[in-house]
């Protein structure tokens, strides 16, 4: 592999994530056309629906394709979907080389594409860049290897590990850019999800805001374009038709009752009856993969998020942290009560930087042993 | 002031970093002499009661000082303590002229080190570089100035900021590149503080240990041959002779009675009675720095460091954040109820950064408005 195959690959990714706020439940692809040492074509994918990243590039390489090599940050597809397959198109284009970071995961699928370029005389390489290729689709690749979405699990607490005081108080633990990041994090989701109690307590709206992304006009615009499904977990349904949540659009509401109006004022209802009345987290999570979608935000108080976690079901925490302490009778970050040091949940900490003022932790759940 | 003078101070504050684990109760002081561009002696100050930093810059330097610049970390002393003034020295030695990052920091002598070198024709300048010659003794700068010594509060928490499961099960929460940054803690401290339920719960003897400083032979000879006073804070007597951290050597116990025992196997006893039968910690503090002690490092629970905390004697925290979750039943991190947000402590968070498995974060408080 050559040095120059990766620093073309990388702006292949780097167009890739252009469209990280818009082409679930699509992949986020790039590609790059070089010739000769010269890149004659770029392109993403957009939108669902629209042209894949392949033929954006090949457009604008026009007859420069010919003989060039293509960059790709997943596997060209091989199938008749929404658009036409665009190994051929490669083919067609008359590409001399296709190099792409990963295969694709659908595990019914993976290396059709390159088998289909390699039949047709085409030289193939794979792996260039895979691990930044995976990251940035993780949740494209779960729900096609599981069948469930990326779970992320977004957090705001105290230096002191404290989400409100006992009395509930709560609202603006942390400042502004890290209410910036969250946005962005719910502009990329395809479901923010939340509970009853979030929902009563902070009359939370869970919405994507154009002006508060902090985003270019390009990609506020296609952000605010495709807005995440609004998810409510609300087995009980608590939540009045009245609260800020449900006048904020249309969402989906996953209760535990079997017993559920079926008219929910536009909203959708789905029953899901877990143990102890509760809904089932699994089966929601299910569900939502059935329904294309890559990435889940969850973003909810101690109780639900603690559920997520209990449940082995988190992928990624982003923890925000605030530069206070709010003291021991403050309300904790999860409601997930451990007796043994040997229980504890293991993590790997993959990040932690300052946003603002505050402070944020990437964290990933370690298998436990 | 030129780029070369602050180029000259970085070493000379380099130089005094040396010190940093052995020249308590003195502060830590480099100097650097330079002649036509050329560092002709370096020096700094070992171990109290040996020759300052510009007696061995001098001697190095020899006749090339005449005329030469030299830099100094603190200004040059103009009294006679254990060794002849420093300011008398750089006079006899003829050089031409002193730059000194900050004044000597005791309100009563501030000044005069400088004042008798511009007597002599000497030329001055300070302020070089001084904020970073502030925080290398911010302990010796503390005491002089305000009659207390910094404190420093060591505390080890899991990633929802937890000490130890309910049942108090808590040993090794982090790693060794975390305990080790704890021994450097300790050894560059005066005094190392507890408290008896921490030396009850624990076994904790609070020693420094040569093996586990990570340091350079030179320097963990320095270290080894000043360790800190080990102070436990036991209101009520309550740990026994026999516990580990007293057959670990000398200590002192601050005590709430009045009527203790005299005799205490070798270990000094101080009844400092504060309200509620607990001891007076600012008294404590107070007492400490007039025995010259410039650095504290509190290692306690929760209770204890939460009693600093809310007496608001803290002046950084140092938290070794382990990448794991224990749970919403196990021990906060301070012991400090707050009931609203209003009370929150607000901190700056100077610094979050790896250390081997885990994080340190380095946060000052804020002063409340």
């Amino acid at each position: 592999m050559a040095a120059s195959d990766q620093a073309y690959m990388a702006r292949a990714l780097e167009l890739a994530r252009k469209g990280i706020y818009s082409t679930h439940p699509n992949p986020r692809v790039g590609c790059v056309i070089v010739r000769d040492g010269q890149v004659v074509g770029e392109g993403w994918h957009v939108r669902a629906g629209e042209p894949h990243a392949e033929v954006h590039a090949l457009r604008q390489a026009g007859e420069l394709a010919r003989g060039a090599t293509a960059y790709v940050t997943l596997e060209p597809c091989s199938h008749h979907g929404r658009t036409p397959p665009c190994a051929d198109a490669l083919v067609a284009a008359g590409v001399g080389r296709v190099v792409a970071a990963m295969q694709d995961p659908n595990p019914q699928v993976a290396g059709r594409g390159l088998k289909r370029l390699a039949d047709a005389g085409i030289a193939v390489e794979g792996g260039v860049l895979e691990a930044e290729a995976r990251a940035l689709n993780a949740g494209f690749i779960k729900r096609m290897e599981q069948g469930l979405p990326f779970v992320r699990v977004k957090l705001a607490m105290s230096l002191d590990g404290r989400t409100a005081m006992a009395s509930g108080e709560s609202q603006w633990i942390t400042g502004q850019a890290a209410r910036s990041a969250v946005q962005r994090l719910r502009a990329r989701a395809s479901v923010v999800l939340t509970g009853a109690d979030t929902v009563l307590t902070d009359a939370a709206r869970l919405t994507v805001r154009a002006d508060e992304l902090g985003l270019d006009p390009e990609l506020t615009a296609l952000a605010i374009s495709r807005p995440p499904l609004r998810v409510l977990v609300d087995g009980g349904l608590r939540v009045p038709l009245s609260a800020p949540f449900f006048q904020s659009g249309p969402a989906l509401v996953a209760t535990a009752s079997d017993s559920s109006p079926d008219a929910y004022a536009g909203h959708e209802l789905l029953a899901l009856p877990g143990a102890n009345g509760h809904v089932d987290l699994r089966k929601l999570l299910q569900e939502l993969a059935s329904r294309g979608v890559n990435e889940v935000l969850v973003e909810a108080g101690p109780r639900l998020a603690g559920a997520f976690a209990q449940a082995g079901l988190v992928d990624e925490y982003q923890i925000f942290i605030a530069a206070k302490f709010l003291g021991s009778s403050a309300r904790p970050l999860l409601d997930w009560p451990l007796a043994r040091m040997a229980e504890a949940q293991e993590l790997t900490i993959v990040e932690m930087r300052a946003v603002g003022d505050d402070w944020r932790v990437i964290a990933i759940p370690r298998a436990t042993p």
